[in-house]
């Protein structure tokens, strides 16, 4: 299936006039095709409850044809459904009533390559230093994995994601609610014209257009989609961060939360997600984001403590070690009666303690050696440390 | 039912012979009941693999009645299955093969009433100012709504939640790896006399008794049935605080757990809970912890942003607004055009947004007032905030 000329650019003249994901006009779209649907809003005929004759406004002095060329002049490109550059990923979109109905793209990469592996990194403009630094590790490990960071490019942990996957030389994806040649935020100049030099900005909005409120909450769909998972790193209750969530959670795709100290209202957002979505999945560190969206098989190292000498020790042993007192001597009788076991056993476990210097004899009997202390001292709290393989 | 003295005074003295929840033991105290099998330890005659000449040793110079003596002089009392004092969910460990013979208790509450309404509270000696923050306060709202705290007098958390119930006049049991007489550790002499005082300290461990290694983790499982629910606070990887959060979930209690910062070794225990158990439930505040443990349809009100002016707007409006400019002014054509929205519509919603302050009408069209801009500043990112009620 090609993309005629036509199609394209009725396409172009659909982005342009509509607003992505309204249910209306995606109804009509699939039944009537792009090219009928925009003759349709410039004849200002009824299409169900849309509003036509407003969207009719915005191709007054505009045509599909006039964008693409403006666009090629800026490098960028009308990626529609049945272009090989398409990721069927967005094509998920259609089964929650969401369509895409195409994508500006800005950038040297195929989109579709690009979002082959790819994990979306988002969450709240306010970040602090700790989301910001694990917004960037996190996409750091990825871009050095081969994966692609998909993002937003908004203040916070957005730029932190983008700016981390540049910095380890991975391709990142900024997915825009402005045009994609319009920097926004302005201040965010520098990061756009590295994003677009090495990855790509996409935009379902045409070429100059302004970002909208409604727009980045819409946009986040596609966020969403063009992932295989999304990581909420920082995120206020009320932040649009959990919109993405919430479609990535709609469209199939792995929900991760990082979590943070429970007094920060930062981290709220994603304590919220974790206990009201049981399908989000808590993340501390890149291997376990790519246990999630890896393919099966790749899971990540258990976590797990440090290692100490009286691992190594058997069961009977570490019971007999325990029965010997830290400061005083001990019998081997009264150390028998404090563990609770046979004489015989006791010996030979003190035998053992002793060839490996933990222990040694004195006249008063067994008693613990420096290097026995300061293995007691290097467990952070008597019993408060579980034995290896326990758990 | 009542309790024989003879009874009493066997389990007196199993529970100074034995180490508690030794399965070969259990069975055959389950086979023969206490007064045979402390008959069958004093005869050194065989039980299955328990090792009785070592257990023989333990009672070579103590009987039960002199224990039994010795802990009234002392206002302890020693509680057996069949007491009044008996709670109930201490015989859930039955079914796991972990019985409990006996607690010795000592302190001025009935134990089967502490226990009634109880939640555990536990997590690492080396707690950061962070955890034991967030474990006084939980104790403090949990004493406040009448709930009891249980935890295990160790120090850093257990001890910030036994400090955190008796601040706000609750009571709290903690439950020891030693004789309910042996302040341990020697530092918590002053928060043990106050435990013993307006709660209780339990131990299935004789008056005297040392604490040793083993007795810690075992001991974790009488938190964890004691009470309806485990919340673990701040734990290392190896932390024993992550038994009593197996222990709890083995008996079908609750089992919860904070989060903390990822960069905090001390939270991974708790995230490492989080990740591994399903049935594991992220809380971060007491209201949280409430839902849980507390009866059916006590909910926690469920965490929300502020609430903001444009909130009040309705949708239609709420996009009108969004389409005025900030800094200069423009026609209602204008605004139509980018809002996509019919002429008759727009000039509705300005003039509700102009009488609600949030816009003013200039020569050159609409703008906004000074009021309109905070309000917009006060979104701490433009789109990075859900609308009420989107999630």
């Amino acid at each position: 299936m090609t993309v005629t000329s036509a199609e394209r650019a009725a396409r172009a003249e659909l982005l342009r006039a509509t607003e992505p994901g309204f249910s209306g006009m995606v109804r009509h779209v699939r039944e009537v095709g792009p090219e009928q649907a925009v003759a349709d809003i410039r004849r200002r005929g009824r299409i169900g409850s849309v509003d036509v004759e407003a969207l009719s406004l915005r191709l007054l002095d505009h045509d599909g044809e006039r964008d693409l060329t403006a666009a090629a002049q800026l490098g960028a490109r009308l990626v529609c459904p049945g272009d090989e550059e398409w990721p069927a990923a967005l094509d998920d979109l259609g089964g929650v009533g969401l369509d895409c109905f195409g994508l500006w793209v800005r950038g040297p990469l195929p989109l579709v390559e690009a979002c082959e592996r790819a994990v979306a990194i988002v969450g709240t403009r306010a970040a602090t230093e700790y989301g910001a630094t694990i917004a960037a590790d996190l996409a750091v490990g990825l871009a050095e994995r081969g994966w692609t960071v998909i993002s937003g490019m908004a203040y916070g942990i957005d730029a932190a994601a983008h700016r981390g996957s540049l910095a380890a030389g991975g391709p990142t994806v900024a997915v825009l609610a402005c045009g994609v040649d319009v920097a926004y935020p302005k201040a965010h100049r520098g990061l756009y014209e590295r994003v677009i030099a090495n990855g790509l900005a996409v935009s379902e909005h045409p070429p100059g257009a302004a970002p909208q409120r409604t727009r980045f909450l819409v946009r986040n769909r596609l966020i969403a989609a063009l992932s295989q998972g999304t990581v909420v790193v920082e995120a206020a209750l009320r932040s649009g961060a959990r919109s993405t969530a919430r479609h990535a959670g709609e469209l199939f795709r792995h929900v991760m939360a990082v979590p943070g100290p429970i007094t920060s209202s930062l981290s709220a957002g994603c304590h919220q997600l974790l206990r009201d979505r049981p399908d989000t999945v808590l993340v501390t560190k890149v291997d376990e984001v790519l246990e999630q969206v890896g393919p099966m098989g790749e899971f990540a190292e258990r976590a797990r403590g440090p290692v100490r000498r009286r691992d190594l020790l058997g069961p009977t042993v570490s019971r007999v070690l325990d029965a010997v007192p830290v400061m005083k001597a001990a019998k081997t009788e009264r150390i028998a009666a404090t563990a609770g076991m046979r004489i015989d056993a006791v010996s030979a476990g003190l035998a053992a303690l002793a060839a490996s210097g933990l222990i040694e004899a004195s006249d008063a009997g067994w008693r613990m050696t420096t290097l026995g202390r300061a293995e007691r001292r290097a467990d952070p709290g008597r019993g408060d440390e579980l034995p290896l393989g326990w758990w």
